[in-house]
């Protein structure tokens, strides 16, 4: 008889296996460091213990209103304490926390709620009407069906408290009664099943209806623990919160915080002289931001900023491909700027520009074009790729075919929700596909040439409208640009650049000389097809996390006719 | 009809869900940072890119052998690079990983090999003899039925040569020939379940034989990062393998210092004089060490030291609680030390005395004595509480009712291989029960007071050794001192003290009179009865991981005869 190997064979008992999740974060901060700071805006700061037992309070008067596992809890908010507490309070419940993007339009908001299915929806004070409206367009699309979510409404102390008041003549609830009304000692209970969802985000959906991006605890917990060992964050870290919550769960930053008994530092309106005054007075370490956030940290008028900085701060930018003439200037700012990319889908950072010490002793400029590369996988990630579109075959490490940038790994989203076809083609051969066009070089780091829908093509041939900007960003008089294909007769797309002035942009008079340098100037620096055939002045339309959209100006070069 | 919610529904997939393990951090690794340094070792010195090829072709290797899942293979070995290898060529065949103390004697080794059921064994050459003894002793004793493991032998060049040539000699295989048959391309695979068994470690086993702990890929990989978010420790860090790689596969360090392409800095044999001398030389940034070879770092003789140090030393310590004295000491050299506590059944450490800042105005003194605890849970760890004993309760957070250490979470062991019943005890009522006992203060952070067994208990009071322990340590003329029962014919049991003393140990005419210093000292700080009423000169005996053996004194004490 074979003697028996159990080597293998002994089973998961509650001491040894529990659900991975970051919500006892919170209840290890609150027993470790009670009277630190947990969350500060204006004028309220908040302690570890009191965070705690507002999230406690919280989970118990949701879950007196029958919120729990299978439930969708939306919240429209800015970044104030409210939204940090939602992400441990909803939860805590079993629900999942849908966060809202603010700045879409009612029609956007109308959707994503009958989508989710929301059974509550917490509204910031200034959002309130944007809610109504979307509350509205429900009703009247229901023929009559309609049962509305429960809206709690989020007061604010330091504005204006007219649509505080309006909302609370409606009837609702407002947030700190809602809190009143719960156990601070609630015994919550952590999910029975890591997979179980812990938040819905939607992807900005520029050109079809938004998609509900779900995570998992266990994706969540992970990111969580990425983000701090990506960026060497430290124990106690003091966090600025520029990147809006609403933007996956601010890359599951909020769940770190609480891993790092760190402090949150809130703003309802991020801006570089904001950003100046908290590093000054709250002693900021880190803070994330879009590229053009940086791009105003960078220009902001010397009465805004408080330089020198009183310490190195940490900065982590994503979202876009940073110009590398903004992360010299930051660099020489004296911020240490971490080039990251992630995507709606993986919740936060998939990829970092891990900075490698033989960039040390090279000139500033080429450490820049360096750090501007999107990177290795982080990591909590198991695999990331380039692969060819046509043979899903890695593309040579030879920095110039492009291809997909594909990933696999526990922090990538379970899926969308209610989307079969859509998740058929996001998890096709075992990949995640990101739909973001890269290279990868020599030394194994993938930099992202576009995205599949932003590539212009030319006679043919691919065109990175990312290169094209980067080459425009090294101009003395740009501020910002955006490059996207116009229809072109003889090349079927040729590059049309908008671009907005450092200086102002009100040169209507000199404003065919500047174009006509600034092409002059692309041509001395990349190949003649590659050159803009058109420029357009101006400022350029934002999203809501600071990316230009760029499906604005596809339709406004659309519109310019074709060359 | 409800509409459906498939908000918890959507299905795993092999884009979204991978099995956690710390493999995948070799492969980073070589990938980010193929020429940095991986671990040295004497005059070797290789990158990460030679590691992950070494280590791939050891996998292969063991592969061509039929090692894979539901083997264990066994190694007995310093901390030379093979011993860091084999921590990734072994699992990635998908077989266990048996680290054996090689300071065991060959019954207890036959014991453990015989119990693993060790397809292989790996042996440094310098334990070669050791190994052969243990399967001697197999041999014999399975009556004729013994099938050897296969034996391979890992040389030192930097070492005697007369062992290897005599394992050679007996047509044992040598590590690097073996590496020569594999493939440094092998298509390795992780686990198909996260809760595959990765390391398989014994316990010490002073009292009967070994426990077989089980480790699953899972734990490991939270272990890994677990130690790295406990310590932030930074990218690339250097780190020096003073604590034995065959105790808890070094904490998970091993894994660790891929995750973070670290460096591995290789000691045949710790002292302080090799610590000194690797900061010096190679900018060790971090390094473990049991409170034993803190003592001697602290004692060490002046020609032994390299001091002041170059950079803040980071050393984490635990094991047994530090005496504080020592911690003192330490800090006044510039040595940063974290307190931490594990076990050989949580692969790492579960607790950390995370520092507060509050206590950064304190007296060294005081700070030393507050770093003494063993603290608060591990960012991974999800449960951790002090439990009475007879009731189950937790104790009061007072700082004196002592009760046992259980903890709850995804880096508790598996179990134990084949002991149902030391299963059955250790995992009783949803905790692992980790019988050490302990006292939790007021600031939540807990304080071990003793093992289970070495509590000593005097006309039916508890008398914690390690708190006389602490005592004895700050008297000057004390190097090391140990704390067990006596029997003693009025109270049951009575404190006996064994004293290392400072100066050598050879005072024997004064041993009686320092005897009686030693126990005024003790009254004048501590509760008469906890007053060792025997003091017994001499050196400690240690375990191979620097632990004083208290089994072994107690023995001694037994032996003394009852007072």
């Amino acid at each position: 008889m074979e003697p028996q190997n159990d080597i293998d064979d002994l089973p998961k008992n509650p001491a040894n296996f529990t659900a991975l999740t970051p919500l006892w974060f919170l209840e290890r901060a609150a027993t470790v460091h009670p009277t630190r700071k947990s969350v500060v805006y204006e004028s309220k700061h908040y302690t570890w213990q009191q965070t705690y037992q507002r999230c406690r309070r919280l989970a118990s008067a949701l879950s007196q209103l029958s919120i729990g596992p299978g439930t969708a809890v939306s919240v429209l908010s800015p970044n104030v304490p409210a939204m940090y507490e939602v992400h441990f309070g909803v939860p805590m419940t079993g629900a999942v926390l849908n966060c809202i993007n603010f700045r879409l339009n009612p029609l956007n908001v109308a959707f994503i709620l009958g989508h989710a299915e929301a059974a509550l929806v917490f509204v910031d004070q200034q959002y309130f009407a944007l809610a109504e409206e979307a509350l509205k367009i429900m009703e009247e699309k229901s023929e009559g069906l309609f049962k509305p979510p429960v809206l709690i409404v989020i007061g604010d102390e330091t504005c204006d408290r007219a649509p505080l008041e309006y909302a609370l003549s409606k009837g609702v609830t407002e947030y700190e009664k809602l809190l009143e009304t719960g156990d601070p000692e609630f015994a919550w209970k952590p999910p029975r099943d890591e997979w179980q969802s812990i938040a819905l985000g939607y992807t900005s959906g520029t050109t079809a209806n938004p998609k509900g991006v779900l995570v998992s605890h266990r994706a969540a917990y992970l990111m969580s623990l990425n983000v701090v060992l990506t960026w060497g964050m430290k124990e106690g870290a003091v966090y600025l919160w520029t990147l809006p919550i609403f933007h996956g769960n601010g890359w599951c930053f909020t769940w770190s915080l609480a891993a790092l008994c760190g402090t949150s530092v809130m703003l309802r309106q991020a801006s570089a002289k904001a950003i100046y005054k908290a590093i000054a007075e709250h002693g900021v370490t880190n803070f994330c931001a879009a590229p053009i956030v940086l791009n105003s940290i960078v220009n902001a008028p010397p009465e805004d900023t408080i330089l020198p900085l009183p310490h190195v701060v940490n900065v982590n930018t994503g979202g876009s491909p940073p110009p590398p003439p903004i992360l010299l200037a930051m660099s020489q700012k004296g911020f240490r700027v971490t080039h990251v990319y992630g995507l709606s889908e993986i919740n936060g950072p998939a990829t970092v520009c891990a900075w490698n010490p033989n960039w040390d002793s090279l000139p500033f400029e080429a450490q820049a074009r360096l750090n501007a590369r999107q990177g290795v996988k982080c990591m909590c990630l198991e695999g990331l790729d380039v692969l060819d579109t046509k043979t899903n075959q890695p593309v040579p490490a030879d920095g110039k075919t492009i291809g997909e940038v594909v990933m696999r790994g526990n922090m990538v989203m379970k899926g969308y929700l209610k989307n079969p076809k859509a998740n058929e083609e996001a998890f096709a051969n075992g990949w995640f596909h990101t739909e973001d066009l890269a290279v990868k070089h020599p030394d194994n780091y993938i930099e992202i040439k576009d995205r599949s829908k932003d590539i212009i093509i030319s006679g043919g041939e691919n065109i990175s409208s990312v290169e094209v900007e980067n080459v425009l960003y090294t101009h003395p008089s740009v501020l910002e640009a955006s490059v996207v294909a116009r229809p072109d007769k003889r090349w079927g797309e040729s590059p049309c650049a908008f671009v907005a002035l450092r200086s102002g942009g009100d040169h209507v008079s000199h404003e065919r000389k500047l174009a006509e340098d600034l092409m002059k100037y692309c041509r001395s620096k990349i190949p003649s097809y590659w050159v803009p055939k058109s420029i357009v002045f101006g400022p350029l339309p934002k999203s809501a996390t600071g990316k230009i959209q760029k499906n604005v100006l596809r339709a406004t070069a659309k519109e310019l006719g074709t060359l």
